[in-house]
């Protein structure tokens, strides 16, 4: 029976990628003590990024949003797979930290991690509120218009 | 009694601001074991920005120092929060991230992280130390000049 | 006799600089229960920074991951002194962060960063492998092309 998580996912309509294999010397996840640390997550999605550009450029805050919300998607993927398939060892998101690709005078980054940040608390309810911080940053990689790492305590 | 942080703050003649909810699914901060994730503080205080702008453009690298001991002052009072009121719970800060918002051709981050780490250490002594990033980003929520968050370990 | 990481080191070719001490109110590291947080390096190799500029400017990707191996041989030279001498104790790298200084139009965060993920693995082997966030941003100190920090795990 799929667990707590699961149901919810499903209940939201969310199906979660294969996490990629990275392609260079490091790793979705890593696990000390029952911390997970979350490698830092692009909004790529089915292999395509879904959101290129920067915010307060060719980007309107919804589509900040939208990404922060597959950079979410992608983490809880990572996060499920670092518990062995089980989402319901999760505990607590603990920390979230949103890097927001920004023109420089674009100043909403809260709004746009809102994205990520809402679907960790649609999925995990109360132990999904994290401690968060989100910047602007130069660029991110592939262009993408945001990326969010995260650290997940589990049992 | 006060504390020894709490006599520390008023020799200084610091007093928090009460930490504002969050207005959207994260939290001030997050325990995980004897570990408190503090979320990104920025330069704000009474409810006002107190210094908006960019480093190596409007703003001197006084402001910039201030900015970072206002964003400083605001862990501490979230900190206060996470140990129920009782900062003398506080073992140490471990880990201070500074961001630093700044024109392409600013390269003196340290010194305004400093006005952070300074106050750090005058109201937890040796317990103020840190292991720091300092690095300077796009832009900022809010266009604040500053944005700083940190993990203590508290008993 | 040497340990296997410092033999790897020797084989490698690689001298650790002396970590030097901050000039501001904070430190190299900060050892919380068994996690190094080790402080944002820079490429700085005997005392001169190695690669000024930015990617995308006038850097090329592979200054780019040169200067990333210099971080990351900094970061090892701040565990060793995080361990007392005898980096045999490290359990294994949890967590990298690069910060990559970039004109808004790069996009290769990743294989920049490549640098200095390389070299853990390289050293540590298995135990190297890391999660790991590449971002882009505006400036870093002293002009320097990189900056890296990480949490190590250590027994």
């Amino acid at each position: 029976m799929a667990g707590q998580y699961e149901q919810k996912l499903a209940q939201l309509g969310i199906t979660l990628d294969p996490v990629p294999t990275p392609v260079a010397n490091y790793v979705p996840y890593a696990i000390t003590g029952n911390l997970v640390f979350v490698a830092g997550q692009v909004c790529r999605s089915g292999g395509k990024v879904t959101h290129k550009g920067k915010l307060g450029g060719e980007l309107k805050i919804e589509d900040g949003k939208a990404a922060a919300r597959v950079c979410a998607t992608n983490i809880i993927a990572v996060v499920k797979l670092a518990t062995g398939g089980d989402l319901d060892r999760v505990v607590r998101c603990v920390s979230v930290r949103g890097f927001v690709s920004s023109v420089a005078t674009f100043f909403d980054q809260p709004t746009v991690i809102n994205g990520a940040s809402d679907l960790f608390v649609e999925v995990f309810g109360d132990a999904g509120r994290h401690s968060r911080t989100a910047i602007g940053v130069a660029a991110l990689p592939a262009d993408c218009a945001v990326e969010v790492d995260a650290v997940f305590e589990i049992r």
